[in-house]
């Protein structure tokens, strides 16, 4: 059976582009993508993961029950982690929290560029719950909503490299890291744009869940 | 409008218990005690929660629509608190939580006597995360299930009170905090045996609910 | 017999307005405001703490000895909560403490706004010693000495709210919070103005004092 | 070119078991085995790793110098893990560290099961470091030196499996991280006889290399 | 000017054994040795350091007023500091914390042997409030009550000097910490018995006191 | 014997200005100063660290075999401290960590004007380590290199010095630390012009190693 990569909101593009990442990160592994279809459209605070977690808990309990090898919660927040580990005996992994961790297995300090303002709480606690905050510069919001990544894709791309160019001068950093799923369709870009490495959480999810 | 006591577990004779504990500690409020009928028996351990939360977070979203003035989450794991907060406007606080601050306002260190060792790690997981470990002496299991306070309370609470005791001999501790729900109907006999304070979360949760 | 607020400073016009606070806020409940005659006018530094403990710690003893039922140290800079405890078998419990609390007990996010830059570093430190840091955007001077409030009111209160605007626009919080005793008399303006709860310490700690 | 997995201590035996174990563990991948021919027998203590710390970096500095695509730093106690990454571009990790981290992406609670108890120390401050004590149940010492992993595997082997039981019962854990990497060359036969995961470093270590 | 050094208990033989060892410890300094007249005969306890807080900051004022050029606050539980600190422009250290600092500057790991159980967890905050507690072992009771190490020196000193080898023998130290005062008159013994360093407080702050 | 001084980088003018700061600081001391002379002419960053660690731990074991009363280790980012610790039997103490722990004895909140913003992360993560964050307003860098200090010592003076001004005015401290070896020989302009205590590492461990 394969590993499921699960977009905990219900805007399918956005699975479709994370889904595309993921593979060409773990060529030699098999992907599918789901797409929680009773979920909010994107999830922007905690009112949009209270929504989002029963559907996402089913859904991690379908991918047990079919017998996934792994399952990837791709949404950068993390919802709902420890729950959905629960319902599941296959690693079960989100790609904030993978994003942090290969950054720290490298012994990157890094900062966060995310979509707005009201994201950085919930990464900063995350961030310090996984007991990773000294490898944290700054959380940074770039002010592109979720789904400003997916309708108008290079105006976006400029507002998050900008963001993380200021970055990359004011917070002594090793490395960006890209806070948002939907950001994997601006990681290219992003990389030939930036002096210093670039981690895009699908893609070390992807890569991790494989070797777990 | 009431506030609404939840029983995340589906075990009606511990909503009684429990709601019976409020009402005595806050007499001039009102107070609803509802049961999760979807959810397990009783929550011991990750999966217990994991299957507890959607239905816990349905019946916040309706003491929200409702109008409660407030919710209780009444297991003393304090599962999935922030979601639950983000599916209601009202103070939503969990008796955990409650019992632990109670002790922090005091200036006190406390142990807390929980049911089986399993329940540990995420007893204490919750004292770090809410910032209190520098209260805490030691999080002890009693080895008495969940259900068994219901079913032989005097046996169990023999056994309770056995494990409080050696907390009060061995941790330097100023007060006891009872570390399951279900204990709510010990708790009168342990105050007369205990020569320290004996924290309910229940009665902590029902007082604060109303100030806050 | 009563609860005790104690103005640890020796300014009787503060003593006034926040007994006045506390009254409002647990009608139910007695008060009596005690000032700290031996004290300076205003606590602004360790300077003036170490001259307000001993008077203190004094009246705390007293408060015991007549039978009160619990105690509010009423300076946001909580100074010697821990003696305190020890002069008195009651609760006693300080503003800046119980509005940091209140803040951890909803699951909200805050700053403070506090009068000069000089109290910045034992309001940081208190939280910190509290536990509550997670909690933190930041703690803000609003260069409003602490006098000041009760000598040109209106302008002192059009300057914290300037600052607790600022908070709210940068910060990330979901409340803000009134870093010193003498703001208990602009709340209920601030509470017009602002798009956030307002928290402030003599209103929180009366209502905890009395369900502790 | 290859992954150099770098054996810091001069006892070439533990090289081989090492190399097997890297090689197993990510058969698509070449690795090289070094022996850092110039260190003590064994790393028990600070002034082993003072005395391997200066022949370690000049391995990491050749290492680099050929081209490698990544380097482990096959000990335990992750010696001079920032100053090996300063001599070359490519990753380079530890084996506790990869230890810690995969249990910590999996969300795992674990004990460590070293050899003497002067290791202790040393194992908890990295753990501490890393920031992961959140995921830590206890370090436990087996009272097996280093080298008699290799001279008396067998009786070895027990006394290892002894203490992993004891934490197993004891701990509260999900998972047993084998504390040396010698152990190697016990980890299959410890999976057989233990109730939950055993990870050994080295191959985590192996299998995170080849994706970061 | 002198340096003062304050024991904050009315004791006046314990003054003369802590000033008998600070002038030991830096023959080219002056010492005065000053009773906390008006204080309990013994520290054991918070109502003990709130009775003897006042006393001990009008000590420190009147020494700051004859222009000493340091003061020495002679009870492990370093009370008041801040405020003693508030009340003198000299340097102000504390027993306790010149040994943790001792230790730590030396990268020692150290244990504390003091005299009652309900003097750990004063001592354990404190070493946190430091930021030191990586460096703590454990702290550990003698059993011997403070004024017992006057009265009966020789019963106490074997008592000390057991636990002690206890914690040289299970905690993994590199050196032992005497948690009390009291324990000055005691050092030169345990230093003969026990294989590690022995950490005297007031040895430490003596030295100390005169390089800040 | 005497105590030795040892420059890790191979500047010889740097280890004379070191030496005479030593000197000065415990004129009732022997001090020798070495240079380290097979390390980089400046330590800025961990590609220098790595280079520099062998040659200072081999000068470290060369002053243990000499009988070294004591060795500071002269480099503000207190490289290798631990391992050099394992090559001597002596006190082994970092001008860094000399200066962090004077300022907290004095239960000073201090800042840090260093070289490059790229000495950043290690200055921090060295205060984090040492677990004296809390007395840590800011490190700030002055722009002004390494060498710098040597070349045009005037031009470099008046730019720390600038950035010490800032520090004062922002951070809310009071202390300044010189965050590098070379600043010694600035150390006495900046004292006649800052308002605060300006803490030299080099001056705290010429100090502190005499009475460790």
């Amino acid at each position: 059976m394969a590993f499921i990569v699960i977009n905990p909101n219900s805007t399918a593009a956005m699975t479709d582009s994370i889904l595309a990442m993921a593979q060409a990160a773990a060529p030699g592994a098999a992907f599918e993508g789901w797409t929680s279809t009773l979920a909010p459209p994107a999830i922007q605070g905690p009112a949009d993961v209270a929504a989002a977690t029963p559907p996402l808990l089913e859904l991690v309990t379908q991918a047990a029950r079919r017998g996934a090898e792994g399952v990837i919660v791709a949404c950068f927040d993390d919802p709902a982690l420890a729950e959905a580990r629960a319902c599941a005996p296959c690693p079960v992994i989100g790609i904030g929290q993978s994003a942090f961790h290969k950054a720290a297995l490298r012994g990157w300090r890094f900062s966060v560029v995310t979509t707005l303002p009201a994201a950085i709480p919930t990464v900063e606690g995350n961030i310090r719950g996984y007991g990773l905050s000294q490898h944290l510069g700054r959380v940074r919001a770039s002010n592109v909503p979720v789904l400003a990544l997916e309708e108008d894709t290079e105006a976006a791309c400029a507002r998050v490299a900008e963001e993380a160019e200021r970055a990359v001068a004011e917070d002594g950093i090793d490395a960006v890291i890209l806070g948002c799923a939907g950001m994997a369709r601006v990681t290219g870009h992003l990389r030939t744009r930036l002096p210093v490495p670039v981690i895009d959480g699908v893609e070390a999810a992807a890569r991790f869940i494989s070797v777990l």
